[in-house]
């Protein structure tokens, strides 16, 4: 699919997910898609635990995601995004693995929908229990999970349309200042 | 460019920037393209200064962006991308500001070389002087800036075969495990 075309198309569709066998070989194109984003310094922070064992992905959904997450239990693939903040920058403050890991899983969720695959961060996950359940250890940090699967329905278009539809997201104007803050055009 | 290519193709070419003009609407594809990300409980807290103001950019690049970021006073466009922690999650102490920016920032870089343009992340800034500069208020914080434009080059990917011939990215057998941290395939 064209890059703006999938920029444009990319949702989160927890409720479209499909039980079907995601292949190998897709799985590894994501992957790879993440390991190419920049990173503050090249830090390439990031690390992914690829999840298909079903019974993992059970006691993930029954111990670690919140109840409004639970949809995902549907899914045979749960990718979940970490890392150490030792490993990366942080500045005045600012812990940069957050920023270096998203710009990997913007990556993952864009081939993934260019795959015609459905995706969806979560955020809402306990932790400590995640952590328990991957053998993740104390110093490194959870940041985003998102289920991997094909749509329910017939096609990735199929199954984003209504959601595209009800797509919420602040004018322009609101988001973008020109020269200084608060100047518009 | 199909998305792929353009997630393989993208890279930091701060060296590379033309001082042509860029035309508004491509650059309102580009913030386009960030709108679009998703965020965490679709906090969009992503604000954007774009600077096309040759003084202010003079500014920046004397003031604010260390030194080797000098080169990219040739840009004829800054961008800034910025937020205020508070109009987002925090979470366990993990701030997702800087996760929601980036996954808007990502787009941004993707659809620019989608679009043939040059962008560099970079986050080696003093804070107090950029924010003096484009007269941000005290409780934003800043993320990343990136020089935006046309090639030196004729072409993006003459521009970028260099810097792409010498990309360095770990191996996706260490940056990914499986069921289980430190588990391989």
């Amino acid at each position: 699919m064209e890059t703006l075309d999938t920029i444009n198309k990319r949702a989160s569709l927890k409720t479209r997910l499909s039980p079907r066998h995601v292949e190998q070989e897709k799985i590894e194109k994501i992957l790879d898609a993440a390991r190419l984003a920049p990173s503050a310094r090249n830090s390439q922070s990031w690390r992914f635990i690829v999840v298909k064992d079903k019974e993992t992905i059970e006691t993930l959904v029954s111990k670690a995601f919140s109840e409004r997450n639970a949809v995902v239990s549907e899914a045979p693939v749960i990718i979940i995004a970490c890392a150490n903040p030792s490993d990366d920058l942080t500045i005045g403050g600012r812990e940069y693995y957050l920023f270096n890991v998203a710009l990997a899983v913007e990556n993952m969720l864009l081939a993934a929908t260019d795959l015609g695959l459905v995706t969806h961060p979560m955020t809402g996950v306990d932790e400590d229990e995640l952590k328990k359940a991957l053998r993740i250890p104390d110093e490194v940090r959870f940041v985003v999970a998102t289920p991997l699967s094909y749509p329910a329905e017939g096609s990735y278009e199929e199954a984003a349309q209504e959601r595209l539809s009800q797509r919420t997201r602040k004018d322009l104007r609101e988001l973008v200042y020109w020269n200084a803050w608060g100047r518009s055009l």
